[in-house]
């Protein structure tokens, strides 16, 4: 039999587990600083948790699951916005705010692509229970800091709010099916300018005043006290609660960001901005890199009605998902992962010169074990020019060589694989040579 | 719609994650200490790639999964050798040895009962791509260090070899048929003893004289090197190649469990020791704990035929499998955790005196984050008495508080909820106090 992979799934190799680790471990602290806290739900979920919430076209994607005797209709997550959902609906008494991490995979049977997998992690921070902008601020900074310290500089997180882009398109008149087209047109302002849009909204069959009307409102410039006070004017004239609503929410949003220390050049509003999910219903939120041109690495918002599907009460929600397969991606191609990060947990290797020797090389590992490193034996008593070329193969640091005359003196010889610098010492001072001369390296842990 | 979890499943809320974490992250430790490296592997894989390996009552219990318009037969994995055995046949430039350990769920559809679960994890550690016993004995060593260090004191780990076993039965002249029922005998020689185990036999229609034989095999005493080499000797006798082979290695591997070092208590040979499943070739490993009487914990062995399955060419392997889940109850219900396990990661919360005060707590907790702690926002302005039995719900163990009083001196008010003691400092200063009164306290990472 072919030793063969489903289509669109991977395998990650230990040295690629490396940066994946390094990457997933820096989320995890700076959720943890945050005071997220970690949450585990179950690939499978009941078939109808999941249906009625992403919209027809993605739940296309979604993967039935069923054993030979099972009675259940099961399904593989599609994300992990809808499992978190149903835990705040099944344990109400989860003391909130909840603030809750979780990093783990998800499947969408999507046309495989470079760089896109049908099994892939997402990476969501999510604050339940609590209507306040200071919790969307809170996402807002985090963003802000995990992106930093993985190395991202040119990036901006764009703000928008789904009251005031209800309160936009009441505000433009257009007729209430036409809404999600003008929606659609506008999310793509960045990429086809205002002539663009104004051709896709005509395309959908928007009447022409409508368009004015709206293409008039996303020119409003200024900073954002500016544009917001001139937008808040103009909905007043027209009464627009929701659009006021949306506004002061963004007003406070600023406010808050701000007292987090955010710096200013790291967030901006964007009434062009609209994240296709139909659940959201505040505040989102959506990271643009845009030097190199990665497009979107992060999206989210508040949803304040995704649980009421589930239970008879209202919860209000805010979070994030970061798109951290892009994320390491980019990472890789760009060399921004940290210069000593290692490829392999390995710190040294311990040869083995013949047979009967094998028992004390197993002997000198452990040795080196015990005083803190990561060894690892060949096993197998080649010659040692192989053994040295499988250490430089995977990028082991030192190795270590016993032979009959390092035994009967009591010492081992250890090579520094990158100067090549070989030292020849009793095997506490060899540990601590390799200790010193790791010092500084990270282990990516 | 009713939240509901499907047959089997459950969630992993923050407060057990903590020990769950703690756990798996020892695991890791100690992994890497021996030289293994991490491996990722798609949660599904070819139904074809899985079927055939397991024996049809294990794979009645396999998840079959499916998308719209997908054409290929997929399967939720099993276990994670099979994974193992898929990837080294695909491939065969990886560097061997190749020591990969892998901490991921499994599914199985399994009745559900107390403690057991259709999605858990699995935890295994295997060294590919050699046939030294040197490696056998090093997973006996890692078994020996990973339970210690988790906290187990009363286990051994049994051995036994799956060529030997093969030449017990041709010893004994049990007819090639019968064989698998004698294995199944024997097996339960520790929970029958002698007599139930030949009333087993007889059941299974094995010849009396063939019981005879056997059970006189099982009585044989002595240390180790007697009962080897009492058991050599009949075997020569007998001349029965396979069952030398296997007392062969059982005697390397001894030879090399005592040059790493494992207290001889800590293991055992017992012939009585079968594994179930088939695919073993040669050393099979398993650990009891006696007291508590909870059972087996871990089981592995060499299975050279694996990759054969998969690709023309044999690649030795040996491993073995954690029973993490176990692992951890066990942890649990005996109280094994480290007493400064945390049951949150939160070290302070951050409450909330009124709302135009929310800038200042926001600014707060920023300046708590900044200097090393994990900080937490209250969100809402709730009457101080819910927000401090909102931290001692969760188990947090610091609280700031910071009111007009404290705003205007430029303090915070800090109380410690385990000893009470409150201190009313700048903020710095208060930070500088809970990392020292913490400092000791691991976080469990």
């Amino acid at each position: 039999m072919e030793p063969r992979l489903p289509r669109g799934m991977r395998d990650i190799l230990p040295e690629q587990m490396m940066l994946r680790r390094y990457v997933i471990r820096s989320f995890e602290e700076i959720f943890e600083a945050y005071g997220f806290e970690p949450l585990q739900t179950p690939a499978l979920e009941l078939r109808e948790t999941l249906m009625g919430k992403y919209g027809s076209d993605a739940e296309k994607l979604i993967y039935d699951a069923r054993h030979r005797e099972g009675k259940e209709e099961l399904s593989l997550r599609y994300d992990l916005s809808v499992p978190l959902a149903r835990v705040v609906a099944m344990y109400p008494n989860l003391p909130r705010p909840f603030k809750r991490y979780q990093i783990a995979p998800v499947w969408r049977a999507e046309r495989p692509q470079k760089g896109r997998y049908r099994e892939f992690y997402q990476c969501d921070a999510d604050i339940v229970g609590t209507s306040s902008m200071a919790a969307d601020a809170e996402i807002i900074s985090l963003i802000h800091e995990a992106l930093t310290r993985l190395g991202f500089r040119n990036f901006v997180i764009l703000l928008n709010d789904r009251k005031l882009l209800t309160g936009l398109g009441r505000y433009s008149g257009v007729p209430e099916p036409l809404l999600g087209s003008l929606y659609r047109a506008i999310d793509k302002f960045d990429r086809l300018g205002l002539e663009g849009v104004r051709e896709e909204m005509r395309r959908y069959g928007i009447p022409e005043e409508a368009i004015a009307r709206m293409l008039d409102l996303l020119q409003i410039e200024g900073d954002h006290t500016e544009i917001l006070g001139e937008l808040s004017r103009r909905m007043q004239a027209a009464e627009i609660p929701e659009g006021l609503e949306g506004i002061r929410e963004l007003e406070t949003l600023l406010r808050f960001v701000e007292a987090m220390g955010v710096p200013s050049e790291r967030y901006r509003i964007s009434f062009t901005m609209v994240r296709g999910l139909e659940y959201y219903t505040g505040p989102i939120f959506e990271t643009v890199v845009t030097e190199p041109r990665i497009g979107s690495i992060t999206g989210g918002g508040r949803y304040d009605g995704l649980v009421g599907l589930f239970a008879r009460q209202s919860v209000p929600m805010t979070g994030t998902s970061f798109g951290i397969e892009r994320i390491i991606d980019v990472i890789q191609e760009l060399g921004m992962a940290p210069p000593d990060l290692p490829r392999t947990p390995v710190q040294i290797l311990v040869t083995v010169f013949d047979e009967p020797r094998m028992g004390a090389s197993i002997a000198l590992a452990q040795a080196f074990r015990r005083a803190g490193l990561k060894a690892m034996l060949y096993f197998e008593p080649r010659r040692l020019e192989a053994q040295l070329r499988y250490a430089h193969q995977k990028g082991i640091p030192f190795v270590a060589i016993l032979g009959p005359d390092e035994e009967a003196r009591g010492v081992v010889t250890v090579r520094d694989m990158g100067s090549g610098e070989q030292r020849t010492l009793p095997p506490e001072e060899a540990a601590r040579w390799i200790r010193q001369s790791l010092g500084g390296k990270g282990d990516g842990r």
